[in-house]
């Protein structure tokens, strides 16, 4: 596996749901990060290492994450077979609320290698917990994607400038920045 | 006390140790942070309302934070009183490895207003937490400063371009952002 990222790591897939496809999301970076972490879930399963994909249930009502809404499903290119684990969450980071922290412990997992969206959401609050958890992180940085938004003072930034300061606050305090060649590339 | 931040709330101060005054820190925003973070501590103190130090006991031997530094020291503008809390923490978020979950739910505490530094580090790693596990969570803009960084692009941010980004993050999913003003303007 690639240098630096233990084999056996946990491959931790956030929120890879159709409804991230919504329009009102606006524009979006890494249009080819399904496919990098379809990438990342068939070496996964080739080598028959952990995977959890985390899924996000929404209780907001206007919500396309909300069960039973047609965007709650998971997108075609990352969803599980049977006998996946799937972690379901209701808020941003995937160990508030879940078994999660104690399902890595109990598994005697130490290693993770996170992927989905958004960047600066989901993933991020979820790899800061990781990190600070003492869990050895690793974040796929083309394996995740983000969109612009407007600060509080009306300023838009675009989504790869949005994703760009996400991974720099992550990258070396909280989780190690990699991509999706250098994971397979050592392979 | 200010619309929308319930009387009582919890005054929670993050980091404000001489050690982020380093020069190698590089060039800041907010210039009146610590000013502004004194002025919510006068306040508290004045309507006995529940406050929290929080001081990153650092393990990093390189690190200014690292108890027995000089930097270790909070910062003079925002000191702690005799009989004042102070909760130690050594990660970036200050609800790990600490009991801070445990304290504020046994003294039945829903409402943080939280001020500090780096906005995007500590502050927002702590900040993402509270939200995440239900508290009521109000973040003082201008209570709180970071610095510039590069992205892995080597494209470098300004201090209030990584500053903003953080708070465009945070408001509306994990907190409420607000400023001092608004914080006093009310009582």
């Amino acid at each position: 596996m690639a240098v630096g990222v233990p084999t056996g790591a946990v491959l931790l897939l956030i929120d890879l749901q159709k409804a991230i496809d919504h329009p009102s999301w606006g524009k979006r970076n890494n249009p080819e990060a399904e496919n990098n972490a379809a990438r990342l879930l068939a070496l996964w399963r080739a080598n028959g290492w952990p995977i959890i994909h985390v899924r996000h249930d929404s209780a907001a009502p206007d919500s396309h994450y909300r069960p039973g809404q047609p965007g709650h499903e998971f997108k075609p290119e990352v969803k599980p077979q049977t006998g996946e684990t799937v972690l379901a969450k209701r808020t941003n980071s995937a160990f508030i609320g879940t078994d999660l922290e104690k399902r890595l412990r109990d598994g005697g997992h130490k290693a993770l290698v996170v992927a989905g969206v958004i960047t600066n959401n989901s993933v991020e609050a979820t790899v800061r917990m990781a990190g600070n958890l003492g869990f050895n992180t690793y974040l796929v940085s083309d394996a995740c994607f983000t969109f612009g938004r407007a600060d509080l003072k009306g300023h838009f930034h675009s989504a790869e400038e949005i994703h760009d300061v996400s991974l720099a606050n992550l990258h070396g305090e909280y989780c190690t920045v990699i991509d999706t060649l250098t994971v397979l590339g050592a392979v």
